[in-house]
């Protein structure tokens, strides 16, 4: 078995973990932010970190009204241009805390006035040493160069953040994500039949929107670095300005697509894709009557305790993306790859 | 002759025709940002128009400092939550200023607080009259699917808002702008020759950074529309951070390379590049004495007026995404395609 895909497994204990150890973290946050609310906030990241910051953008601005941005890294490292960060809050995301790009950006809007976040798997990296805050996700050291556990845990930190960033959310409902995550594990046997038809693709689509968009392109990440497959990922409206006309008959198309605001358009879409005789594998919930027989069902992750309005697929990031995780390992198995060693790849990339 | 390549050819007038014009408004626009500098800038757009924004993003934090973020439309169109756009500034860009959610998201930021711009080559659209502030892209009426002139006038847009917003540029540089895309349109009977090679490319990675990131996005959209080849864009750092793994021999690989700060790292990764043995065809500049003898090269896109220390590759954008423009209507062309009307798409497209 690939350590990739036990660190799939270990994804409710490292979720459980966190938790427990970081909420007291986060009130502290929390009060900070109650007292002096921040004008935007800036992510920066790398690879899998930065998709998860791309969840973290659209999370924090829905339920928080604060506009976020992604940062452009090469802004600081390779042109030296200085960003007014008054009033903003800048959070690094990265699994080792070494990315040498990740912490310019970080040093530089300390520099220029922002209060500092980093979001880390690595206690005694640079980023937890140099950022103001540091918020450590507890995945346990990941072995396999294809980011699983840290990704979900760098999912749970950003509603955490959104919480502490003022997010009306029930801290009730994020101690049931580990239990969501538990359900989701229980489609590995189903997956991994669904990942034989798959043997020869050498190219596909992955789509997502809102809360799942960033998912779209950690699917797409996974099946590029594990499973060597030239991969897209775009958001359902973004598909049909311009990239549809490359989908003809069989082109492999993934879609996440759970119920709620995002899923009439999504419906749209996948009636689309089936009158251009495109292959679609779809995610949606067991509870979606909508959705095609054929689509692959997850258990628990609509319904949530609190009674506030809030979007209906709110807490569906974690439990959507552990069957594509699921996918890729079994893919790359079927395809004869080592998916804890993809080629070229080592764990830390540095880049500038 | 395809509308595209028609339309290609047009620039340098287009260009010209927009600097003219449309220069009375910018020097209204900077008197009013001289008195309140903004605290923040939203961009809000689909398609090419978003990959002009993205190019914007980049000019305007390295010329001003003021954060630029990219607007996720869901969270106004889908989600309906507002954003808090107070001292904000909010710019839509839309080839025909009928794009229902980036106007949705321009409205919804006029409410919060935001003042508003809107950037259209359609003088009487929806966008035009429902902004603050309405810019014209005097590109004249676009027939083919794929825009290429409305692309780069609004690059030259952007230009023109960063000196607005307070960028140190000067107005002769701007000025020159037309002759550089004159001079890049001589390349047209080279790339028509170099395209025929890609005959049976049905995949690619287009790679750009920093100040031609946007345009990477941009040359692997017109392979996707008018090609329908799978084209995947990366930046330099985020092709490292995973998707180079799917890079095998001869995977063909498409690079914007001009001097200046990201020459370095592309350098780099054209090495790189070069020992998986991936095929590469490569964007720079005539004067670039580090690149290969195979690349493309491209005359006057460097140097300018200014005395100030600006990047030097700050004026290559619109030169750059010229031969990439002429890349795709030859191998469209080459293809056999009609790159004016491709599968599944129209003119204006309508999504949430």
């Amino acid at each position: 078995m690939s350590k990739m895909l036990e660190e799939i497994r270990e994804q409710p204990a490292a979720l459980e973990r966190t938790l427990k150890a970081e909420l007291r973290g986060f009130e502290k946050l929390r009060r900070r932010f109650a007292q002096q609310r921040p004008r935007f906030v800036v992510l920066a990241a790398r690879g899998t970190s930065d998709n998860a910051a791309q969840f973290g953008r659209y999370l924090i601005e829905i339920t928080t009204g604060i506009p976020v941005a992604l940062a452009a890294p090469s802004i600081s490292t390779l042109y030296q241009a200085p960003i007014l960060m008054e009033g903003g809050v800048l959070v690094a995301v990265s699994q080792s805390g070494e990315s040498t790009d990740t912490n310019v950006v970080l040093e530089e809007a300390k520099r220029q006035g922002a209060f500092t976040i980093g979001v880390t798997n690595e206690a005694s990296s640079t980023l937890a040493r140099i950022a103001d805050h540091a918020i450590l996700v507890r995945a346990g050291r990941e072995k396999s160069v294809a980011a699983t556990k840290t990704y979900t845990g760098q999912l749970l930190a950003f509603y955490l953040l959104a919480w502490a960033l003022g997010a009306d959310l029930d801290l009730d409902d994020l101690r049931r994500l580990p239990a969501r995550a538990a359900a989701a594990l229980k489609l590995e046997k189903e997956i991994a039949v669904r990942a034989e038809r798959f043997r020869f693709m050498d190219h596909a689509v992955v789509i997502g929107r809102g809360l799942n968009y960033a998912n779209a392109f950690e699917w797409a990440l996974k099946l590029m670095e594990t499973c060597y497959i030239v991969a897209e990922r775009f958001s359902q409206a973004d598909i049909l300005h311009g990239p549809i006309a490359m989908v003809g008959q069989s082109f492999p198309s993934f879609l996440l697509t759970p119920p709620g605001v995002t899923w009439p358009v999504m419906k749209e879409l996948i009636a689309k894709l089936n009158s251009l005789k495109a292959e679609t594998l779809i995610l949606t919930d067991r509870s979606n009557p909508e959705a095609p027989k054929s689509a692959i069902r997850i258990p628990e992750s609509l319904s949530f305790k609190s009674k506030k309005a809030l979007p209906a697929d709110l807490y569906t990031a974690i439990p959507y993306i552990i069957p594509a995780q699921l996918f890729a390992a079994s893919l790359a198995a079927v395809k004869g790859l080592n998916p804890d060693q993809p080629r070229g790849l080592s764990k830390v990339t540095l880049t500038l």
